[in-house]
């Protein structure tokens, strides 16, 4: 299969402080795959990627999450590094729009830091998940289950640990939504 | 009186991704108020700070956490930026050395995201804090009372939400290890 994706429509959601290669990788092998892809963000215009702590490049938002909705998206993906979930929990518009996806049956993958936005939706509770590991402690006193894998998949929530885990990161969501 | 913190021994824990000026601004006005400072590290050499998402200036470590004792010092000083309570709550050096100073009745005070190295301790659970908004959910999942206020001082830990309440921060901090 050439094009697993196509006819597949995969929302990003992420603002600066992005871990590049969490945001890079991803959608290249999604868009290889077929998939109709959107940057969605905070605000419009461009946002500030990083390499952990070194500045990245910047890249063009598609839409506000304010006029996103997830009726128009297969699946969300969850980039981390460290300030960028935190500013994004912050916003109710983000927090409502990532929520959607679990109210609608969506597939949400989050890596690294990404799963403080989840925790934000209160979806952790009751979930096994995994996350870089400094996430651990608040993802168990969110009700959350927490594992050191590569890679989980429980109720429709993907996650990952870090950029090394971006191989099995990016299979199991083009696995997972292609069976969707 | 002029030097209200003679006799007075205050440790500052930070790594890289400090938020210069939660450390600069406590470290000059408990200098002029005549304290004794460290900065205490994860390693000796130097750590990098930021204005948010931009590159600080470095800093001299005086000494490894693994090397400190919480029996030394007066009182702790957590400066926030986002990454940096994220790489100290990974460490269980550093966890055990702030915990100790719960344990020996010593203040703690921790600014804007430091209290995520608070609730990796344990000592969160059954006190009232306040920290950077985007902590409130995490903080109240450890069992944490979150306000909305400059400054706040409940069972030995002083707690603030942004630079922008460095100068209440300050004033706090001297005036309880002052009547310590």
């Amino acid at each position: 299969m050439d094009a697993p994706l196509k006819g597949k429509s995969i929302a990003f959601l992420a603002t600066h402080g992005v871990e590049q290669i969490e945001l890079t990788r991803p959608w290249q092998e999604f868009m290889d795959a077929g998939a109709d892809l959107q940057l969605i963000s905070l605000n419009a215009g461009r946002i500030d990627a990083y390499h952990h702590l070194d500045k990245g490049d910047t890249f063009e938002v598609d839409k506000p999450v304010g006029d996103a909705r997830a009726e128009d998206y297969s699946a969300l993906v969850l980039p981390g590094g460290v300030a960028n979930p935190d500013a994004l929990r912050m916003d109710s518009a983000a927090v409502a729009f990532i929520k959607s996806f679990f109210s609608q049956g969506k597939p949400v993958a989050a890596i690294c830091h990404a799963p403080w936005s989840v925790i934000e939706t209160g979806e952790v509770r009751g979930r096994t998940l995994t996350s870089y590991p400094s996430l651990k402690t608040d993802i168990s006193n969110a009700g959350g289950y927490w594992v050191d894998e590569q890679v989980h998949h429980d109720g429709g929530l993907i996650t990952s640990r870090r950029p090394a885990d971006l191989d099995a990161f990016c299979a199991r969501v083009i696995e997972v939504v292609c069976a969707d």
